[in-house]
């Protein structure tokens, strides 16, 4: 054996052991969870990818066969994309698109705040429901935020669904005792944005 | 007209008028914007939702009838639900599962390296394809960070692909190289996850 060979070897070698503890590690994690539960999840932050990892775990979940509810608090005519790909699962999903677009877009209050009234009365449907395995109230931190809902409705709302049922809020601002209550939060964080660079939105991409 | 009545209306038009001036700026935004390119798009960091929302892009090209591939450099038995669900797609998509699983769980980096060797071959020819919208190179930034890819040959890779095509890389540690060359980069952060808390993978969340 030359040495180039040993010490390609000992590398390996030592890789070897380095993933046998790491496994380890992560079989003796694995091993200690046992808690199964309808999470809370919460997509939030100023970056892209909110909305579309919610839907995401919608394709994950319809992939298991079960059934999804989605409800837009916000936005309208968006996710065109998303919305004619999910019609090949109309077996096992409900898409109820309740917002009329955004607040600078319709420029009515009042008119925003019945659209989301409207919206809410549809989630509390879903979240009732024990055959849903899982609602994503898209743009619901928006809703909140602009204070067009009552907090404190939507979290006795959140808390009084089937214990195996999943939710997923989405939206930037998401607020405090929302995330108090959740199980999973995640932020997505702008670090570079092609809009900057004067690229505008593209058919795939942003719609 | 009541006072009340006076001042909802007031806090009405005062809304409307914010609300205008924002449409205004948007407006301005997006008259300003008229590159069209395909776009390198990153999705790092420690939280969840890298892949799914990566596959939620996935979806949204399918919907406008776009043909997408995914190359897994990683992960092997992962993401059941989402191939389940993109079965349905199978016109317009290619999955290419190369991986066979964690670095923690082949424990062979020999073995690690030539997987993601053959991995990049199938992505390379994927990125040579101008019929091809989007290319999803799922933990490609995994490969790249244990050296099992030379990050040149890669960066060389995805400059050389058609202009119009979009390629979302997906992955903790992204290299800075990498970050410098993309379009739009996001990080997704971990502010709360349920592991902590015991709960373990679930159906339609996890896989």
């Amino acid at each position: 054996m030359t040495d180039s060979e040993n010490e390609g070897n000992s590398l390996d070698l030592r890789h070897q052991e380095k993933m046998r503890r790491r496994k380890e590690i992560q079989d003796r994690e694995v091993a200690g969870k046992s808690v199964e539960k309808g999470l809370l999840v919460v997509h939030t932050g100023p970056g892209k990818g909110k909305s579309t990892a919610a839907f995401g775990l919608a394709l994950r979940m319809l992939g298991h066969g079960r059934r999804v509810v989605v409800v837009q608090f916000i936005k309208g005519a968006w996710q065109t994309g998303e919305r004619a790909a999910l019609a090949r699962f109309d077996d096992l999903l409900e898409w109820h698109t309740m917002g009329e677009g955004f607040t600078w877009e319709t420029q009515d209050r009042a008119r925003d705040i019945a659209a989301c009234a409207r919206a809410w009365d549809v989630a509390r449907a879903a979240l009732a429901r024990d055959d849903v395995a899982l609602v994503i109230l898209d743009e619901l931190n928006i809703a909140l935020r602009y204070d067009h809902l009552p907090l404190d409705r939507v979290l006795a709302g959140l808390r009084a669904r089937p214990a195996m049922q999943h939710v997923v809020v989405t939206g930037r601002n998401a607020k405090l005792d929302l995330i108090a209550d959740a199980d999973l939060v995640t932020e997505m964080t702008l670090v570079k944005h092609h809009f900057r660079a004067g690229v505008k939105s593209q058919e795939g991409i942003e719609f």
